[in-house]
């Protein structure tokens, strides 16, 4: 994989290698891990460059010429099956968008709507998801003020996918960034994880999986104010979705330039998911989650930020699970049970293609 | 079809009946003619009601917490193929988004880009895409800030899908929307009809269609602004995209509650798009145009406004077309050379699928 992370210097920048213009997009491209980043880092992000996209956090943080400032994000959803345990494609969608705009720090107040259809598709199907997004939406507190309608030739598609873009209002003072995380701050998840990554699987059958996990999908702007009311100064706050929590500290670490130290006898990780990862060779802290958050704050507002969370339903399981360190910079250490110390990579490839 | 229209009366209102729930989508739903514009009365927008939906315009105008207003849209991109004479995708994903800010009088700020990529895609032909898309937000000033990547097993999707959505700002007092034509408005539209459509349907090949048409696919906001410059009583603008003049003067109709009369001698079309439209029995009224705009505008003002387009590059065959009258409501009626006049419906069924 040398090639792929090359980098070059040049006029005493270091800037990624472009992709090689041959190669084709694989399931991994869409992984959220190294090859999403590959791409992102070496394609997307030369083309687009701007303050905001560098920032690299869940939503844009985006200051108006007339002052104040609001967060804007985007995500498609490509989930099979449409419905799982738990949840389906329109709930994603909304909970989706809403956890990023929530995740830095900002109040979501209106999403978008980007339907591509499949021709064949039954009427019933698209009805129930819309009835779901507008349930959520309702939860979540969000109004769904635009939309788009698109239909493709039968096999051009599968079935439904959904964009959903959202806009948020951040107040006077939030500067949430993955790149605030600093040396001595106190790592926080909000519960169980893997939740949402195991209950799809599930529900694709075909692989004899038999479980009762139902997916964590959820909106977290709740959990957010009532976390912030309690800990203004917290840094970080991260949705461990595709490539999981290991990922996302990932991204944190290498955004702050910092280590990120986690417990693994701290984890949080429910039996059925645990015995579905061990029956299927999977590893929890890199499956997919749709309504947990990872919090960095301050060793001073440690407590009375877990305390905030482990007081709101959405955040009953949350556990002190690590510590941010000096170095070795951008790294996450798992200690594990038995004391030893192993590297926390980012997610290489696909494990779990087209989970959210 | 009268079961597909039908009404009734709930609590004194006027609802539409919903779908039935086990009939199926077909192309015409992404038309943007009638069966898209009942797939939103019947289905999307009881579910997701709210004003900003509600006014129905090509952007959502929205009231910010701390004063200021919004304007937010969505839009998702399957054309085919990717590359056609005077555009691809990406331009088509940019410009789209930006025209349909402008069409509120919004000032388009920020997009974000939604990529639906299929397994197998070719790194380069995503390249030749991303940077039309760069070239095309630098031409129209604004920045795309986020963005997400999803990928779908090969034979789940065709290629690539794009969806952008945007935020402008609505400086003070703009109120532009399609509910605002009044009976002796001036109807102008920015210069030739057609162009968009007929350019993607001769990259098809397969027709043996023989054009120099090239996409008028371009961003709309700096003819906006010399425009309500000159004009700042406009009442009505609109790109007529999918659906072409015909449609997009319907849906105004119908906003309104007032009869827009066009002179079909006053009407641009270029002698290239008239042969094809010819060939193919096409009416251009019903093509879709990426870079044209429809005003609507003051008697007093309608001259100023016209010689504003005329003198703008993006408007130079800027014409006067006709005017709006206070009866039959909802009707758009066609003047015709020979001096007969006849309805001009929305699109039914579907011309030319996937050409946005």
């Amino acid at each position: 994989m040398d090639d792929r992370a090359g980098k070059v210097t040049m006029q005493g920048a270091v800037c990624p290698l472009p992709l090689p213009h041959d190669e084709t997009i694989i399931l991994g491209h869409g992984s959220g891990g190294k090859l999403t980043h590959d791409l992102v880092r070496r394609l997307f992000a030369p083309a687009f460059d701007n303050p905001a996209l560098r920032a690299g956090d869940d939503a844009a943080a985006l200051d108006l010429p007339a002052g104040g400032r609001l967060a804007l994000c985007t995500d498609s959803h490509i989930v099979t099956p449409l419905f799982f345990p738990g949840g389906d494609i329109g709930r994603l969608a909304v909970c989706g968008t809403v956890n990023d705009l929530a995740m830095v720090g900002a109040r979501p107040l209106f999403l978008t709507a980007g339907f591509i259809l499949e021709e064949g598709l039954v009427i019933g199907v698209l009805q129930r998801v819309v009835e779901s997004m507008r349930l959520a939406a309702a939860e979540a507190g969000v109004l769904i003020v635009a939309g788009d309608t698109k239909v493709v030739e039968r096999g051009k598609a599968d079935g439904l996918f959904i964009n959903t873009s959202g806009v948020g209002w951040v107040p006077e003072g939030r500067r949430l960034s993955g790149n605030r995380a600093e040396p001595g701050d106190v790592v926080l998840v909000s519960g169980a994880l893997g939740e949402h990554g195991i209950a799809v699987l599930t529900a694709r059958g075909g692989l004899q999986l038999e479980s009762d996990v139902t997916s964590d999908v959820a909106p977290l702007n709740g959990l957010v104010e009532s976390l912030l009311a309690a800990c203004p100064q917290a840094h970080v706050l991260r949705d461990p979705t595709r490539g999981g929590l290991a990922t996302s500290l990932n991204e944190i670490a290498a955004q702050s330039e910092v280590c990120i130290v986690i417990e693994e006898e701290a984890l949080p990780v429910g039996p059925a998911v645990e015995a579905a990862c061990e029956l299927l060779g999977f590893d929890p802290l890199y499956i997919a989650n749709e309504g947990k958050l990872i919090a960095m704050v301050p060793q001073a507002e440690a407590e009375s930020a877990l305390h905030a969370l482990q007081s709101h339903p959405r955040g009953a399981g949350a556990r002190r699970i690590g510590r941010v360190e000096a170095s070795p910079a951008g790294r996450v250490l798992l200690r594990t049970r038995i004391g030893g110390t192993r590297v926390l990579d980012v997610l290489a490839g696909e494990m779990l293609p087209r989970i959210c």
